[in-house]
């Protein structure tokens, strides 16, 4: 990390760039009230800190050995100071606001007019952005994989139907990018890309997606520890896109026998991510539960340890649903469950 | 399990009851508005369920084959219907109510004033049950294990002053019971006798403890599954004991690397314990988290999630503390999370 | 899954094929000396299996619930009756024969003259393949990402050295593919194609990696279980490319504070591989102990636990490796362990 | 730890172990051929290091911060210089010698019939400590839980019958104690003590089976990472008793889904506990698979990464065992595992 002087020229801070780029590394430069950061994308082993402390409008030049620094509230310059949140605009939706984002939709999208059902009620219900798998990542090749796997056509037909759904309910809408080689067509129909589970550790793909310049809902794997997770969230920041919305969708769960839910949400992810970095987190129940009757309490409790929103899976007959059918719950039961929510927000809010 | 006719009589009761023990299992008779269950303690294997079916005053007999029958909601006679708790009565505090109670106290009782101050504060702030540990588990056997661990008179001075805490405060005491030798001893003192983590699979020291008579204070394990905690805690039911109080107390983060907290709170184990069991389950964030700054959201988390209260460590001045100085909050700081989380409770508890 | 009567004609086999394209599965044919096997690739619950049971030259059909049917041993046609490991044939080396085969290289490629000098040295001691990386999954985008990140010449010129290497010292040679598009360079320059660790669950990957028609080194993810790890092998065989390694390499460490090791190897994995499947599989003690001192003893126990091979991480001088320095054996390190290990493959082998 | 002077005297030796309990620690003294080592037991932080360092005698004071220093070959005087194992005497056997030592019998001793029989054909296939469990740890309440439970007369005939089988085919004979309360009935009849692996935790346990004076099989938990382990071993050492066979048993399975056998046998506890304490470590490959037809090549492993032995359950008759009964093999296979055994310590040894 490189910290300019208050009143250091455009020119100094060129020329700090330039050398920085000398010795193989990128930057990230950060320019507050006070005083411009400049963040090394790189190993900052090759970095020669005491000539760089010497050079013209160099206040400081030290080594930060954390591997989220880009991410992190502490060496964030516009942060830092105000304990904000970074937020992250979608249409006229604000995430890491004061207020709560609640995300719904299908697990997968399978027709449009279910898709059109679910959306209508998902909106009445006070969702602000859609969600729909095209590109399902399953655990079985045999299963069935979502509309997009079936081809370039399909993947395109279920993504404009996404988009009309957004359209028609002024919401936002947000789909998974699976492998890299969808990255380019899906980013044509979605406001927000995300990257599920299964792909945490995959930085290529991480990669490629934030270079699409979108909000990335980024979700963590069931086996990565936190800082795995803020470490990997890393990869989409090194491209320049500091819109990451970090998600918390559960854990594996410990110890031998039934555990009762799929995954062990982890709630302290919450306010852990909100201390270490300046990114928004929001919080999946219904991977982590699996559940339908679990869906209220873990909501109610992942608002009350101060997530900024939540992703629930909503269909307007779970019966019917191809892929997850358990967890999925009504259009009136979300809307009970964000009234409550809002509520909960408000209460912990005022501490 | 053997259901009896609504109109059986005592004989014909008292006779099956015979042929039970007969077949050298133990019973557990539970009398309800409309009918009499007697479940069945030990190897179901060995029981002749067509023979009992047979006998007169037997509506059905039938194997169950969870290990936690005895505590479980599906199989009790009288909480099944109504959907309740189990109310535990601890001098006039109920625990399993409307209300959430509140345990708080130092980790470890280290002097007769300090633990004075701490109760005042504890109770000013709300609390209704003080904890305090007189035999501590240590991960080393080189660490203060506690006053207890001195020997029997230091023992016993350290549980007087609890007592007398208890009744100068109005308050109810609670400490561990951390091997078999030490409970006759506790029990003399406190009002609720608390099994560690480190000792849920010990099963001779649960039989010891129920044993006693008192409401036990059960904590799971960090390494065990939901279906072990409660297979365990049927180990107190089986010696008639149902005054068992679940807690949830954080498990063992996962993946490679740092995980900013000591455990992970597994908060979906709460609305599960309320669906599987009768029994009231309660979390402490203080072990959990290990973090002081993460208490005040984990605990607003737990009582979204449903728990019936809440065990937090508090001190007066915790730089002083000798263990767990860093997961203490103050008195001040335990009144404002009490008073917030008795807001929440009332707020999801309408649902 | 369809198995055809012994007499069937080419005519009913096509047939019943193009019956279960119209239900819109694939279809994958295992032809035995004795019988015909159809495997299904889908979901089989399209399948009308009572229909499919009359038509002509059918024997059976019936559904096969196994995420991981296509390399199941229990379901194939070719090793089930012989108990035997398919035999994968790269240059003149064969994997999964009675010999063990060893392969070994540094961790990343980092320069032509290391590259050789390791490359020989690695033939003296008795390893048959050449590994390296040029893409290198790294937890931290700021961490030397290996020299195929630094551009497509980059990666050109590393790969290139591999092939050279192969041929001057008559190795076979291997790498890491990290990311789809990565795939198509690799494929020119190497006989065998890696998906690491960290890409495990990456199923566009897999696909892209399979369809390449080389043998695919696959390895399990840290977090992993057995039956997510063959249910993942699956998306391999899927595309019609059954030359897959399974590749063992630790998983994370239980319980609070240290574990000596970066993983656990999971050595019980290699006996489930080679009865639940009929691939071979290999062990790399290198990253799974992180610890140059264990190597040995875990790469004589992988042996007797029946492994068909080990992939060790070797370097001429440990000390100047760029990744992984402490992990890294020499050359006559590597020596010893061999003539150990092939010892103990006969003793094992002879049971 | 304290270090005397060569020549310091025995006066001067006591005067400091004086001045150490005045601290409130005890001492553990180890006379080695060239310096005398005072280990600390307690708190070392109580210690004025500068102040000891001062007194006659004495060459070196500092502080100690592992928590298994007293067995740890690092602050060993006797084992550090030559890189030994204690050599743990029982009867006629060496645990920790040049030879694998073989403890086999059932789960659960069940009748002294079958027991007799059983140990016959333990003694035949090569094992040199018989086993049986009179107190046996079980999930549920409701299952078998030993014969020694069902009062203390059945408790005294089973552990009779074990020493009878001892004598008549000349093998020392362990049971496990599960409680403290069982500890001086158990001491009576058999050579060494267990402590299962779900008591690991219960310090109070291990301080009292320690006190017997008797050798103690300590098994880690399922749970436990090795810190904990050997932390946990250092209670048994505290109490003068450093005769402890560490054994490594399984620990709980990684990620979603079928793991295949019942705990996964983590080796590299092995080669660890060997480098980290000068202490003897077996393997117990039965309770780690559960499955009958793991267990050769799990113990094959075990012995090659380095195992003093392995603790295998046999029975003459599989199908007949009370419990876990999937695990048992048969004398005839115990005796083929022990030669091949046999033969693969000696290969690993010469290196």
């Amino acid at each position: 990390m490189i910290i300019m002087k208050k009143d250091a020229s455009q020119e100094e801070l060129e020329n700090v760039i330039a050398e920085v780029r000398r010795c193989g590394l990128k930057t990230d430069v950060s320019k507050g009230a006070f005083r411009t950061i400049i963040g090394l994308i790189g190993d900052e082993k090759s970095i020669p800190f005491a000539y760089f402390s010497s050079l013209p409008g160099v206040k400081e030049a030290r080594m930060v050995e954390t591997p989220y620094k880009l991410i992190s509230r502490e060496y964030s310059n516009l942060w830092q100071a105000e304990g904000m949140t970074r937020e992250i605009k979608v249409k006229d939706i604000i995430i890491g606001g004061d207020e709560p984002v609640f995300i719904a939709g299908p697990c997968a999208v399978e027709s449009k007019e279910a898709l059109m059902k679910i959306a209508e009620g998902a909106k009445m219900a006070g969702a602000q952005i859609l969600r729909g798998g095209v590109y399902k990542p399953r655990s079985s090749v045999h299963s069935f994989q979502g509309l997009g796997s079936a081809g370039k056509d399909e993947a395109t037909e279920a993504l404009s139907w996404l988009k009309e759904a957004g359209e028609r309910f002024e919401m936002a809408v947000m789909t998974e990018v699976r492998g890299e080689s969808q990255a380019d067509l899906v980013a044509e129909f979605v406001d927000i890309l995300q990257v599920g589970s299964r792909n945490m550790y995959d930085q290529d793909l991480l990669a490629t997606v934030a270079r699409k310049g979108k909000p990335v809902m980024y979700k963590r794997h069931f086996g990565a520890s936190m800082e795995e997770f803020l470490s990997f969230a890393e990869y989409i920041a090194a491209e320049g896109n500091k819109d990451i919305i970090l998600c918390e969708r559960g854990i594996v769960p410990v110890g031998k026998g039934k555990s009762f839910t799929r995954y062990n949400l982890d709630l302290a992810a919450v306010p852990i991510a909100l201390k270490e970095t300046y990114l928004p987190i929001m919080v999946d129940p219904s991977h982590a539960t699996g559940r339908r009757d679990l869906i209220y309490s873990m909501s109610c409790a992942a608002m009350a340890a101060g997530a900024n929103g939540l992703m629930v899976e909503v269909h307007t007959n779970p019966a019917e649903a191809l892929v997850d059918a358990s967890q999925m719950i009504t259009p009136p039961e979300l809307k009970e469950l964000i009234d409550t929510c809002r509520q909960i927000n408000k209460l912990v809010k005022k501490h």
